[in-house]
């Protein structure tokens, strides 16, 4: 086994692709939107998580009795997830309280290791069900993948500590029993494809590879039982290849996803490359809402039809954005597609965003884009069923989404820009330091001035860079007509500017972010006659915290011919309201609403929504007409 | 105890109240829209439950071993659901073959029963839950409360026979097991709360209409456990007197509500009777789907708050329907209100009737308002989960829908008309022979003839007369405006005619049944923008078998300004077709659809929708401008 660790890496290390990833201490954040949310998930959702998976007990569940094992059967991950989250923080700070946190927790974990290497809290005991006896619902294969990707990002910021070696005994104990010659299925949520070819990428073991690959080939060849939700919710229903669109739950599509993306790059399988592309393609043209989320159901978490996107009840779990963004990752680094950063950043901004509040200890589960009732604020000191709370609530019984954030914000920086044979793409913007080499090692550093999104000036100055030309790579978002590059217009996609830079040189790319009205395509029948208003890359809402008392939130009317203005960060609409008439039967000939009044109304950040206290909202507004 | 059958009755026999229900001997259906349909339930969907009961094993429940037990925890009370359908065709027909059958079943519920009158398959016996371990979610009491509507239904048409005694046995034991005294909690599925009451209207014991009051006055104050969907969810969130709305599972709200009148008339609580009637009107003004259906969510098969009620996903449980006129008939008992008879008549001709295939063997679970894919024609011997398949189904693994299809097939006479101190009111209008006495003895008689809802000509003769003056009311729909009475405009609402009438005289009541463009309240969000086309009492709907193949069913836009036409029993409207351009992302600046050609479009009634295999279907269509 060869011990290859990247010391500074990030999430997502592929061996070949159209774009290098980043490590940690390549990209730092400086203040600014971004930056302000990474400190406080290291001030205060670090230490809020630990606190609750030791009153939880999932932490306990480790050195525990098997009767005294609280939690669900999937508990384990969370704090593999925690993990991960701190091997970033320490990775990314060096900070010796994250890294003592994170020796006392995988302690614990370590020691729960069976000597065949097995490890799960909630399987194989007595009292307990057997190994692998419910792979639909058991979740074991999935913890490992937690397991798994929190080892690989220890090697990545640390080095060969005892948690990988815990890891990879793990991995090695997974290869003995569903190898070629074991048990010939997969789990009910995938998770270890892409943890696994993670592993393979820090340890060179192509047997962790080719374990990933045969679970990406296995699943959807009808492996698992069926359950009342279909086989289509743990994508079981069509193989990989040949499936057309992402579909069933949204955390398990997007995190296979994920895993055929690093099988196919790994292997050099293009059409398995090409399959997972177009459905991707497929599902955000067809299967994502305005905010980036996916998942329009409550029942199974998953996708609906093609454009069955309603935003009251819209599930568009927290997690289902933190995969969307690994699955988008993924697809950037091997394709070069700059609509797989939009796709990124509008998650980031109005999912990843949404989810936390402002101290980052509460979170939504779910990220309705409708809110109809007022909803409760959650108790400080309860766990809430996953997706019932209709404010942010600290924990849930389900807490999948707190630990996804917390490793998420841990390695944002890793998201901000990549390089090639040709130069430096940035990819996001943010205010951030830029420190890494060329392909033939030449250093380049660049530093990235911007109060982005409040305003869409971007500012480029060159640090350092080779005495020789090379092309730094600049996305301009989808929406950003008009944008411009040193005051030349420049069209939405990549604009490369290949120069021979010098250091102090800058270049200002000016983004377009005010506010503007959007429309759906025609067959989103859930919001027809609808506008939402977005200002750059941040999705807007009306809350009834902002409205007069005597004016319900359903009764305004928008009229798109009086122009959006700014007010702070705010954007103010004209609205007419109509009045609302109660009927004993809502269907008759005819519902003319009668117009009133016309106000003013302000519009917010939705990822600031329900920040005030309880609030009615919507994203979409009827229009006037 | 007294022993006071009423042989001919039929479902909910009030002692108090504003009308007087006819029993099943009293209505004769003569050949129409509904007789067809009970021809269909008594040759076709009787048998064909029998079958399904055997070959799922929930009727062999009764006498296997624990181990050997099969389906869910509720499946005994399909059995039951079954015998009061039988009991209630037996009373309608006389069939001995039926009767037999009857007999045949109730043979086996019988013997399965405890000396101490416990009767559950499910709980008790050596390797199963202890009895009443789990009101949450066990359902025993829910399946008394079937076993004993069947026991009241078998009392009323036949008198006090060996089920009878079975289900007063049942009775004792929950008086005994849950008085005031017992536990203190009700069942996570009302159901024994309207049934204990009908025991006590058949026996007069007043202990069970005692027990009834119990169960509903402890309901709402917590006294189950908290689940993941919230304690609204079996309406143990809030007292039924000081509830607003109906909410949580909808078929447990409007089982409960049923019993709540059923409590209220029969105690003289008018306090309790005007919550419930304050909770229907805020439903049907708020929370019904055009068709009547009730219930959106498919999570937890529940109400969606005020004005949520998108057509594709609706849940709409052909349950929750036959529920909804189990509340809405007590209702129009209780107070006399046509509105409550408009309900039901929608929910008749739009939920009842979409649910089962022209041949009463196949069923939909949920009637969804909107279908966007494809569904594929489940297999004729495959027990399908309970809502996620997209035809019709034989059978369901949660198969509660076709026996209560049944009961209420058999029973559907009973809907028809009542009388009160004055006469004679027609709430439904199929053709039919009406044979009853009136309070003081009196014998009345009519016969209905109608090809409504095809026509809108409702004849009624006068047969019987007493030689003195009495009312014969007839309800006008609320979608009627334009009704002409013997020629004479009459409005929505109740006429009455009060007049000296002779036999083979002739009243003529002429409903508007012409095509109408409905639209709905401005905060159905779901629909707006859209219109939906109804003719009398009939929701229509676009089906993709009707439309060329050039034409997707997402492109039509209505023209409201073309009258609507009719050709058979088809509607014929003018639609443009749009065309609809696929986007990498479907949110833009604008979406201005493109008109294109003109086409005729063919509307059929819902109820008939996917009758001729799989199709993709519209009822509310996207409005032309």
């Amino acid at each position: 086994m060869t011990t290859v660790f990247d010391k500074f890496g990030g999430p997502a290390a592929p061996s070949r692709g159209r774009l290098r990833p980043l490590g940690l201490r390549e990209v730092t954040l400086r203040p600014g939107f971004w930056q302000r949310r990474q400190d406080v998930n290291s001030a205060n959702s670090l230490p809020h998580i630990r606190h609750w998976l030791g009153l939880s007990g999932w932490l306990g569940n480790f050195s525990c009795t098997p009767e005294e094992r609280r939690g669900r059967e999937f508990s384990d991950s969370e704090v593999y997830k925690f993990l991960e989250a701190l091997a970033w923080e320490h990775g990314r700070t060096g900070d010796p309280g994250v890294d003592a946190m994170f020796r006392e927790v995988a302690g614990q974990v370590a020691a729960a290791q069976l000597t065949d290497g097995y490890l799960n809290t909630n399987f194989g005991r007595p009292g307990q069900q057997p190994r692998y006896s419910d792979l639909e619902w058991g979740h074991e294969l999935y913890c490992y993948g937690h397991l798994i990707q929190a080892a690989v990002a220890r090697a990545r910021t640390f080095g060969r500590d005892d948690l990988v070696e815990v890891a990879i005994r793990a991995a090695d104990h997974v290869c003995d029993t569903f190898g070629p010659d074991g048990i010939a299925s997969v789990c009910g949520h995938a998770e270890i494809e892409p943890a696994l070819v993670e592993l393979y990428r820090v340890t060179g073991d192509e047997r962790y590879r080719e374990q990933a690959r045969l679970f990406v080939e296995r699943r959807g060849h009808q492996v698992l039982d069926d359950i009342e939700f279909g086989r289509a919710y743990f994508q079981d229903d069509t193989p990989v290849r040949d499936a057309t669109v992402l579909r069933g739950h949204a955390v398990r599509a997007v995190y296979l996803a994920s895993g055929a993306v690093d099988v196919a790059v790994e292997t050099g399988d293009d059409d398995l490359l090409a399959a997972v592309t177009r459905q991707w393609r497929a599902t955000v043209s067809r299967r994502t809402y305005l905010t980036g989320g996916i998942g329009a159901r409550h029942q199974d978490e998953a996708f609906g039809d093609d454009f069955v996107l309603p935003p009251d009840r819209a599930y568009s779990e927290t997690c289902a954005g933190v995969g969307s963004i690994m699955l988008a990752w993924r697809l950037l680094l091997a394709g070069g597609d700059a609509a797989c950063a939009d796709l990124i950043e509008r998650v980031l901004f109005n999912v990843v965003a949404t989810s936390p509040s402002d101290d980052g200890t509460r979170f939504f589960y779910t990220n309705t884009l409708h809110q109809r009732v007022l909803g409760a604020e959650p108790p400080a000191d309860a766990i809430v069923p996953r997706a019932s709370s209709t404010l942010r609530a600290p924990w849930f019984s389900v807490s999948c989404c707190p630990t996804n954030l917390a490793r998420t914000f841990a390695s944002l920086a890793a998201y901000v820009a990549t390089t090639d044979d040709e130069g430096l793409q940035i990819h996001q913007y943010t205010a951030a330091t830029i420190s890494t080499t060329l392909p033939d090692g030449a250093p380049v550093g660049v530093e990235i001035e911007t109060d982005y999104p409040s305003r869409g000036r971007i500012l480029i100055r060159i640090c350092e860079t080779p005495r020789r030309p090379w092309t730094l790579s600049l996305r301009v978002p989808r929406w950003a007509s008009g944008a411009l590059l040193d005051g030349e217009p420049v069209s939405p996609g990549v604009v490369a500017v290949r120069r021979d830079f010098t250091v102090g040189s800058t270049i200002v790319l000016e983004l377009p972010v005010g506010p503007r009205l959007t429309t759906a395509d025609p067959r989103v029948d859930a919001v027809r006659g609808c506008v939402a208003v977005e200002r750059g890359p941040v999705v807007y809402c009306v809350e009834s915290v902002d409205l007069p008392p005597s004016v319900p939130l359903d009764a305004l009317r928008l009229d798109p011919s009086v122009p959006l203005t700014e007010d702070g960060g705010a954007v103010v609409a004209t609205c007419s309201v109509v009045s609302l008439d109660d009927s004993p039967w809502p269907y008759s000939t005819d519902h003319l609403p009668k117009n009133a009044d016309t106000t003013s109304v302000t519009l917010r950040p939705y990822h600031d929504w329900a920040a005030r206290g309880p609030s009615t909202m919507r994203v979409w507004l009827p229009l006037d007409h």
